[in-house]
């Protein structure tokens, strides 16, 4: 069977996974986390391979703690899933409940998006919080894991699988493809995939959103800003700055570059400066900012996603040079503003292009957890549906629902009958 | 300047119209109806070249009726910028707010796609609508319309541009492509048109879709069916059929397959048929159907959008062969189902995977303005964002805000915090 047989066949299966009760879809949940618990023997013992493997493999150790999955792992994403199981059914929530006419009703009703494709990184829990995800969600699922977890994700993805079927949802909901050439046959799956959802390195995102049909969900780059306001809080500028760049430095929610109000340079990148040299942040500066504290100077066009600790400083004038140059340079991700200013934080909310907009805290706040979502398949910089951290509300769609007593449109294009449009509670 | 430097200028100005209030926008729309009023002798004079022109190229009469822009289609545009005006502001929607710890308050707003690229066919009337739902809803737009309207669009276009700015919203936040050739340069504008929506021709659609990595919103096919369920009033299901298939026929929502029942076909088939030699209808149907009631003899993929008095028509078991069929053979567009059993009805609204799925009432309503939206810039088959007719809503997204109080990761990761998500009203 080719991948895009395996799609054709979880495609029929999908309007069953959308028919699911919720009570159907919760007892799944639970089966997963029993089966988890009385299987880990097999799945730690597998994890002990692809631990070997990275080891005579030379894997990097930052590399290497990601593939571990340990009693602590699994207690997390057990105490994930019980998390999960008390969030609200997403599905047949309706969103608009109007009368056309006396006989005629229009519901809009959430509903799953149907085949999701979620192609993610080396982390084992990576595989058991998505299939969670799509599982309350009522999707199906194709997941494709990375090789180095290979051994971990067979043992977990049998142990799901089974769980799920055992507790009655339709046999196929969820496929795990394992070859690296089956990331190619999946993305020709237009017309059964409804969604990808990629999960790596820009270079790899940008890959597939370049090289197929089907919709894709996600981010390539992760620059996020900090402006620091004339009206800012200078301490809080500066805790708040060493958070988001050095809390995690490989993640798409640190900051990358740092915009300075000119009038409060003077005072503030002194106090940066010090800041930055006690936790070791190389400083990539205009010339303006170098004149003033050093470090390497460079232009704007060079500014990037450091995934590390150095960072890009500029000056500017006001919020509005601000905002002008996070909208053309930033990747629409997360940008925060530091101030004490009503009016300059109004203008940069509104005016801001990104999914994430703060005001006074750390852009390491973008992610599902954090934003009580109950965990994420992933962070979407597009703005077609699901922008930012992508939890359940960002695996359904709607559809309309119309009922009615016969009626047809004749009556209304002739005037017979005419439209009273009443929203119904 | 080519279509890319306009689209540069326009993605600069986008953060200024969402920035505008609605006063602003309202202001704008009311400029609008009144620049057209008092300009509609040129509007007029414009529109009669074009209707020479066509006159002279002989253009089809159906086509021609589109091509005419007078007092009657004059006045129907400035009812429906008065409806539009009354309608909420669709921006700044808060859709969750919620408390993530004591000082740190995150809230989900809605603002302005940003900048829409709209593709559409010959009709004056359409410019004067989706200029309008964009200046609602905070957005810039590239209009480019059909050709045979060159005179009336250009007139119109620089009517509206003027009333706009007049209103004093940004300048530059409305711009008309007119060559075809730019169509392929719009294409490439990615990273600064948001949107694409074109409206056309299935080939056209579907040009589109394959030659851009914007995204795009709509559909190209538009095969709807209607399931005669064992269940159904026969006399609800002929009058149903005739107007969803003759209502108006050269349209997406107009039904072009039909499911019966296999038990109710010996009655229910002649019925039909006496409603269709009436109304002229042609039966093309599987050998069962033919056998029974003649007609061209067909296989189930045979069937087509025909977009004229001709229709599709096989038998079916049960509601679970019907739903299965649909959502096989169908677009995704609109399915009904006639039935008086709610277990029936109740299984199709679940897994047919439709944006509209109805019940006792023509396929004919999938229209904005009959679901009381005010006015469409077009019917999407996506799941992602606006799936079926798109209005104002569909015209937005959202953007996460957090506000906090100099919050941290690092307090929440070490446990010095803890989030609360407490939902505020």
């Amino acid at each position: 069977m080719s991948i895009l047989d395996d799609a054709i066949q979880m495609k029929s299966v999908s309007p069953l996974m959308a028919a699911a009760s919720i009570e159907h879809r919760n007892n799944a949940l639970r089966s997963i986390k029993e089966s988890l618990l009385s299987n880990k023997d097999e799945i730690f013992k597998a994890n002990r391979e692809d631990l070997e493997r990275a080891a005579s493999d030379n894997v990097a150790e930052a590399v290497v703690k990601r593939l571990k999955f340990d009693e602590h792992k699994l207690s997390d994403v057990c105490n994930g899933i019980d998390e999960l199981i008390k969030l609200p059914d997403p599905l047949g929530k309706i969103t608009l409940n109007r009368e056309l006419d006396a006989d005629l009703v229009l519901k809009r009703i959430t509903c799953p998006i149907g085949v999701i494709g979620v192609i993610f990184e080396a982390r084992p829990d990576a595989l058991v919080q998505i299939s969670s995800l799509c599982v309350k969600s009522g999707n199906c699922a194709i997941l494709k894991g990375g090789k180095e977890t290979a051994s971990t994700n067979r043992v977990l993805f049998t142990v799901i699988k089974n769980a799920v079927e055992k507790a009655g949802l339709p046999g196929g909901c969820l496929f795990q493809a394992e070859s690296h050439s089956e990331i190619d046959e999946l993305l020709k799956c237009d017309g059964y995939v409804d969604l990808l959802i990629p999960r790596g390195s820009n270079a790899f995102v940008s890959y597939i959103m370049n090289n197929t049909k089907i919709p894709v969900m996600g981010h390539a780059d992760g620059i996020c800003h900090i402006y620091v306001d004339k009206e800012a809080d200078l301490d809080t500028a500066v805790s708040v700055i060493i958070d988001a760049k050095l809390q995690y430095t490989a993640v798409c929610n640190a900051v990358e570059t740092l915009l300075i109000n000119r009038e409060i340079a003077p005072k503030f990148l002194p106090m940066l400066k010090k800041a930055f040299d006690e936790k070791g942040v190389t400083v990539h500066g205009t010339k303006e900012v170098t004149d003033m504290i050093g470090g390497d100077t460079v232009t704007e066009a060079d500014f990037k996603e450091y995934l590390k600790p150095e960072v890009s400083v500029k000056l500017v004038s006001d919020v509005n040079e601000a905002i002008a140059h996070i909208n053309k340079y930033g990747s629409h991700h997360t940008d925060a503003i530091i101030t004490k200013d009503d009016d300059a934080a109004a203008v940069f909310a509104m005016m801001v292009d990104s999914a994430g907009v703060y005001r006074n805290c750390s852009t390491r706040f973008a992610d599902g957890f954090r934003y009580g979502f109950g965990a994420e398949v992933g962070v979407s910089t597009g703005k077609l549906h699901a922008r930012g951290p992508v939890g359940l509300e960002g695996l359904v769609t709607y559809k309309y629902l119309l009922t009615g007593n016969g009626n047809i449109v004749g009556d209304y294009a002739s005037g017979t009958k005419s439209f009273h449009f009443k929203d119904l509670d």
